[in-house]
């Protein structure tokens, strides 16, 4: 079976000027290689006519797929519709669908419906709408002599959501793909390198057509294994046995599988047991709470939580001793459990976690620098702690410190349980 | 003068699948911008003889500087070397300069210098080492009928170093180059579309050589103008004209420039008042607080907030009455108006924020369907509120309700000080 070849081209003169990261092409490579795609091509072009026409007519030449995001906003300075109408001999029209669709997006927001935004719905000719479930702008599709032109809006989300619920199905429904089967193994609390001499043993068995990679983030570390084969059934079996074996080697490290975050699966063991959760965060300011009720449903077991910035707060709202912020500060191990214990009281929760750290760039001192952070877990049978040095900037101190704390929330009710299986 | 052109070609094809986001392609984008050479093509491609040359040859065609990163590591995939010297008639040979530089790198850091090693000294017999002061890949700088072709190593900060170093003084030795001028103006509170035509007319009025793109995000526009010349003061002279122009239009929508948050512009206008904010949120989860805690020494006017997630939450620790959640339910204008008042009374401050709403899947009703958010901001003198439908996904509609509650904060202390400038 002969391997279908794209092109990924970004439009938008903010790109090549360095003023946004292009994430856009990242995130389309990510999911055709997943798909065995091969990608050939990746390139990002002004809005600038002459590039645009001169970039379609290689990507072309190189790749039977060519997707475009970018330049499709309704003001002058968007031009991917026009070059690809020019480029295709496909003329401007005013399309039915199209003109449906955005006029009861508008209709639904209870916006006014100006002429400019009319102008959106004019597509080429022999375009396909592909629906923008998230924004204004048409998503199209284009073929010509056996090539598809797939044109999608710049901004992420509008562009995330129109590959993988509208385009990503027609690509299936209209090519013959090989079977390239991923799984990702989560795993917390163990850097890359352990993790790495401790499972050396078994990467080492590894068939060929088995390749594991490691992908760090935030604390965690993910495992991919990539398998490629020509039967689906027996290359599962076979992907599933290695995790298996994996699963006996390191179970106090895994949580997971196929990019389950640490929050979904704290979610799930809560509901199980039918226990709740309470935050009170100093340094984090909120980013902890914040990633607990990313996860649909998360009212069920999180009651909520304090954002205790200033001192004042961590006394008056969380009931910590003015005495222990004195005599031992509020980046201390004791100010963590009384945070901890005190929010758990308070918010009537089984779990509370707590974080205080100095997340700088001021602020540090030489006992306790910058990245500095004590953070607790407290439930029924008692309160553990433990202290972080981080020295990263703001943002990914805040960061970092999350996912810790939530590594050892994870690891807390999992010791209790004794399995996470 | 002609403005000289640029392409950037990064090589390698986990960039291509998405493994690595290519921030080189940004980096060295930015800089060239900032010198007023212009970026006409940004290109990826794998480690693939064919087709790194087809893109050298588009790239030659587009653009008179040829940037390129990747591929020059000692290991069998890296062939970006031999591709120049075949692209450009210029056989491989030992580089003395090379191998002496290579040599002391190696000897500096104690360590054996293998045969593979002394591989990465064979170069191009036209090309003009680039010292890399950072890793052992030698940069080269190739000529040809008047093109230049610039190879750097991919690793990034090997890369900065000898762009800022090396590169771009060699460059501005040897060309003249142009004025561009870059600058952006932050807008909240309104759409592209609306933003659009409020300026159109200022729009038009701009002379050929200062152009604007409107950059759009969450429940905000950025608005870039970009200005090209020979004479700088007059160049900036011009565009703060325009500027001042626009500030007289759409005084009430610009929050800054260059690239200022919201949360940093609110930040700035409450410690210049000496005044304090703390936040009682429900659907926006914490991410309201987040934000205004990325920004350092947001604790000098953040006291703190409270997650209400829970019902009893809202009542036990924020004093919203039963009698107002039972009549008018969770998500309504009377509910965010005491979460926002008991907020401010409670954290004692001189605002306080609220939010409300269905961020979903699932809690929707035909009367307050998924999407539905109510908020509020509290100050001495009253309580403003804001009721938005975002029919987004469950973290779009997090975002963009955090963004809106930010921007009627900000519209509210801006209003009682009249001005913004």
């Amino acid at each position: 079976m002969k391997q279908l070849s794209a092109s990924v081209i970004t439009i938008g003169s903010e790109i090549l000027y360095g003023h946004i990261l292009d994430t856009n092409s990242r995130f389309i490579g990510s999911l055709l290689s997943e798909m065995g795609i091969q990608v050939v091509l990746k390139s990002s072009v002004g809005d600038d006519r002459d590039d645009i026409l001169s970039i379609l007519a290689y990507a072309e030449k190189v790749s039977s797929l060519i997707f475009i995001t970018g330049g499709l906003g309704p003001t002058n300075d968007d031009i991917t519709k026009k070059c690809l109408s020019e480029y295709l001999r496909s003329p401007l029209k005013m399309n039915l669908r199209a003109l449906e669709e955005v006029s009861a997006y508008f209709k639904k927001r209870g916006m006014p419906f100006t002429e400019i935004n009319q102008k959106q719905a004019e597509l080429p000719e022999t375009a396909h709408v592909i629906t923008n479930e998230m924004g204004t702008a048409p998503g199209m599709w284009l073929e010509r002599n056996g090539q598809v032109f797939i044109s999608m809006p710049g901004v992420p989300h509008e562009m995330h959501h129109m590959l993988q619920n509208k385009v990503i199905p027609k690509i299936k429904e209209k090519y013959q793909t090989p079977i390239i089967l991923h799984k990702l193994i989560m795993t917390a609390g163990i850097g890359e390198s352990w993790l790495a001499e401790k499972i050396a043993g078994w990467e080492k068995e590894l068939p060929v057509h088995i390749s594991l990679a490691y992908l760090p983030g935030y604390g965690q570390v993910k495992l991919r294994l990539t398998g490629t084969g020509d039967d689906r059934s027996r290359l599962q079996a076979e992907i599933d046995e290695r995790i298996l074996q994996l699963r006996q080697i390191i179970p106090e490290y895994i949580y997971g599988e196929d990019g389950l975050t640490l929050q979904e699966r704290i979610g799930q063991m809560l509901r199980q047991r039918g226990e709740t959760l309470s935050t009170a965060e100093s340094c984090t300011g909120g980013y902890v709470s914040h990633l607990i009720t990313t996860v649909p449903g998360s009212s069920d077991y999180f009651m909520g939580g304090v954002v205790a910035y200033h001192n004042a707060i961590k006394t008056d709202r969380l009931g910590i001793s003015v005495q222990t912020l004195e005599k031992y500060g509020a980046v201390s191990e004791e100010t963590v459990i009384e945070m901890a214990e005190g929010c758990r009281r308070d918010f009537n929760t089984d779990y509370a976690l707590s974080t205080s750290g100095i997340a700088g760039p001021s602020g540090g001192t030489p006992e306790k620098p910058v990245g500095t952070v004590w953070m607790a877990v407290a439930d029924r049978s008692g309160t553990i702690t433990r202290k972080f040095n981080i020295p990263k900037d703001r943002i990914n101190t805040i960061k970092y410190s999350s996912t810790a704390v939530m590594i050892l929330l994870w690891q807390r009710i999992f010791q209790k349980n004794g399995t996470d299986a």
